[in-house]
């Protein structure tokens, strides 16, 4: 999924409320510790929107995360917006940038904001 | 500096912490409230990174912000990431998203985490 070969020095990664993670090795090593400290994690992407330009492609996303500490546990949710960047190579489309940031939780109050 | 015409639909922007913004008049006006209700702000840049792709350009970098009440006030610092894409456009390269993200401050304790 992510850009490798010519492109592998260039992959970023931000993750929610981090610092940038710089380099394809690094980007792979950062999840693979996320999801080892991860017992159960499910997406629901919304609000997908999608800008090819040329050999460019941006996705943004709301990711909409459920966890819970095991299968059976409580879930807890959470909002993050997504920014990915795919570049068209010679073995399809690669990730090459991902920026993740938390969404503050707004109280649904049925009233907009004067 | 934002981009127009045929891309201002598409335009967006991640203010930090927040949902996403699509649209330059949307943009525009979400950047006119927080400068309306910021008294001094400084913007030092660091880890510029530029990638330049056919008419895309990918800029990120780490925005040292720092804020104050008054000009002569007690200033207080913050940390933001910032990826911005750029379009090539008739009137030169215009911004089309920004996606800027908090990072916690971690204390220098002088060692690594093994």
């Amino acid at each position: 999924m992510w850009a490798g070969d010519e492109l592998a020095d260039s992959v970023m990664c931000v993750h929610p409320g981090s610092a940038p993670i710089r380099g394809r090795a690094e980007v792979l090593r950062s999840w693979a510790l996320i999801m080892a400290n991860t017992t159960y994690i499910q997406f629901f992407l919304t609000d997908v929107d999608i800008n090819v330009v040329g050999d460019v492609a941006v996705v943004t996303c709301s990711e909409n995360i459920l966890t819970a500490d095991s299968p059976e546990g409580d879930l807890a949710g959470g909002r993050v917006v997504a920014t990915n960047v795919f570049r068209r190579t010679g073995a399809g489309w690669r990730l090459w940038l991902h920026h993740g940031s938390p969404v503050a939780v707004q109280e649904e109050t049925g009233e907009e904001e004067s």
